[in-house]
């Protein structure tokens, strides 16, 4: 295709690429860069794998996947979802990345709609736009002081041309959690103007506040019409594996999976088996982590008060803090650029996530805590001295 | 993107995935199907890949690739095929069919031209109409009593639209090679309207006749206008792994790059390093597998004569050996589904190849001796008893 201007290299990952170059040159920085959990992949998984491997799971795979782990997520969806769902309509994918890529490319054609929230994760706008360079984009910015949707704006953008809209929650980069009330008014659109909807909840298992992680697809009224991407990088620290899968009405699996057949062949074989072991996994395994969040997602309140340049909003879920830096008078590349050369820690500006976000910078909650401290310091420092 | 009517179920693993159903439901069936090497995996690669994996090399890389493998990849470019690179024109996939989906993404815009070969891999047509449905692909029959390809018709097609000419050499499903003077061929025209060649080589490893494999991209005058796709599936009996690459310009890999980060992230962290492994295996690995197919492909020459209904063109390198039917009065459906039920073997349709080639069947070597041999006795047998 011809490569939309939209098709940029992902920000996130640039930077996140620089401060691991600088690193690797010796010289020290806090990376509060990538959404990438510091715990190890579970032993047992790690093990399955292992077996898996031993065992010659080296062949190609069922083009949607090792029935036994659609199985396990099918399952999985209607117990902890309740997205009632079948083998035969889930496709596992090498990355939860390539889940939404391909259904974009499966459900969009020229002309379509897509309505986005912003800021959002740096790789829906490119993906629509690879999927289909002639569709049209509607980033709808959410509300300013709590990173809420405002669903009226919706009803204004929505159409009959609309294809699909796009949710994240917990939310990248701004930690923010869809409710029952969202859900509400996100059925009474999709029952109104037959759209779909495609939900990424790669951070459903981090939940550090009292909210609960809801699935549109739990919705029946509109479960047809909900695409589930889902995956295992973000809850068993495997964003190195590359493995996703994604649940759909059969129609839109159908098109999927021509396009995995052509894309994919299959996603490797070992790391479909080794992965079932992930299922066996209780809840219980987050819950350290998600109280380290919280501890994160705290510090970061009580440090970075308003007196400060830095406002924030706290995140409810995910592995992400967006903070507004407009009272320190830099964009956000300049705040991140000057931060990196003054402080040594990396964020990610907020421009990476929505034209309207350039007075924002995201911080990772990925590292460990001690270290995580030492960079909100870092940058409550930087903060003051750049106060006029 | 709209689907195109091209973007079909991939007809090989269709009709691969009913052998293994069958088999699976307890019915003894002779698979000549996929192409898929029996051996295993060498250990050594499966245990830098355990290693790989307890050593927690389980996050992001490099959305290239790991630096060590692109060098070790950039190296063996320079040493077999006569393929000068570097590491940065490098980009490691999950596969090589995702290697050429990716690069076909990168290069083609509306109403560019692709010339193809056919027969051909099933895969090239629908990732050519996938990568941009408002393209055009002129597929080219190869010459019906030898498999080469007739230049002269090339030249009568390509123009100053054609953006990429595919090849594939060792050739899936013909088992044909391209020879020094196709490339003289192949030079004279790129040199003249400057297009693209891309180049699938997965089969270069497996040559048992006494033609020697030739990279385009080895040919001086058009090196920077060759995009090199290889793996570790065939070579290396890695199909299920998923990884493979691809070396093109500088220019070509920026935007393929930003494909990959958007679709991909990278391939997997430990198994790049797995593979890492595979460039100290030397040449003689090859040597009992490729006597094998050598064996094999003699006792298809033997015992398919041509006072049978089966017509043969020795393959001289891949995994498969395409057969003439026409004699039979079916057609390649007809045969292969009639052929299964009679025989219990499992062959793939012509038509899955091409338009034109309804008149053959694919059968791969990729079995054991044993098995092989018992399954084209059955052939053999099958095609006798259909005999007017």
């Amino acid at each position: 295709m011809k490569l939309s201007p939209e098709v940029t290299d992902s920000l996130t990952l640039k930077f996140a690429q620089l401060a691991r170059e600088k690193n690797q040159a010796g010289e020290r920085i806090i990376s509060l860069g990538l959404g990438e959990p510091r715990f190890l992949t579970p032993e047992s998984i790690v093990e399955a794998t292992i077996e898996a491997l031993k065992e010659g799971y080296t062949r190609y795979s069922h083009p949607k996947g090792l029935f036994e782990l659609r199985q396990l997520i099918a399952k999985k969806l209607s117990s902890e979802n309740a997205i009632e769902t079948i083998p035969e309509n889930i496709i596992v994918t090498p990355g939860a990345k390539q889940a939404s890529m391909i259904a974009l490319m499966a459900i969009l054609e020229p002309h379509d709609e897509v309505i986005n929230f912003t800021p959002c994760f740096v790789s829906y706008v490119p993906q629509v736009k690879i999927a289909e360079p002639n569709s049209k984009i509607y980033n709808i910015d959410v509300n300013r002081d709590d990173f809420s949707i405002d669903w009226d704006r919706v009803r204004e953008k929505v159409n009959s041309k609309t294809k699909v809209i796009i949710l994240n929650s917990p939310n990248n980069p701004t930690g923010k959690m869809l409710t029952h009330e969202d859900m509400l008014q996100l059925v009474s659109i999709i029952h109104k103007y037959k759209c779909l909807v495609l939900s990424d909840e790669i951070y459903e298992k981090l939940v550090f506040s009292n909210f609960k992680h809801i699935s549109p697809g739990s919705y029946k009224e509109i479960q047809d019409r909900v695409i589930t991407v889902n995956g295992f990088s973000k809850s068993f620290s495997m964003t190195g594996w590359r493995i996703g899968y994604v649940n759909a009405n059969a129609e839109i699996i159908k098109n999927m999976d021509k396009l995995q057949q052509h894309l994919n062949t299959n996603t490797a074989t070992f790391i479909q088996k080794g992965v079932c072991e992930a299922f066996k996994i209780g809840d219980e395994f987050w819950d350290q982590h998600n109280s380290d969040l919280n501890k994160k997602a705290l510090y970061i309140e009580k440090t970075l008060s308003e007196k400060l340049n830095v406002k924030i909003v706290s995140p409810e879920g995910g592995l992400f803090a967006f903070l507004n830096i407009r009272a320190s008078g830099f964009n956000s590349d300049t705040f991140a650029t000057k931060l990196l050369e003054a402080k040594s820690v990396a964020v990610t500006p907020g421009i990476a996530f929505g034209a309207d976000w350039d007075d924002h910078v995201r911080v990772s909650m990925a590292v460990d805590y001690d270290e995580f401290k030492e960079g909100i310091d870092l940058i409550r420092e930087f903060s003051k001295e750049i106060q006029v």
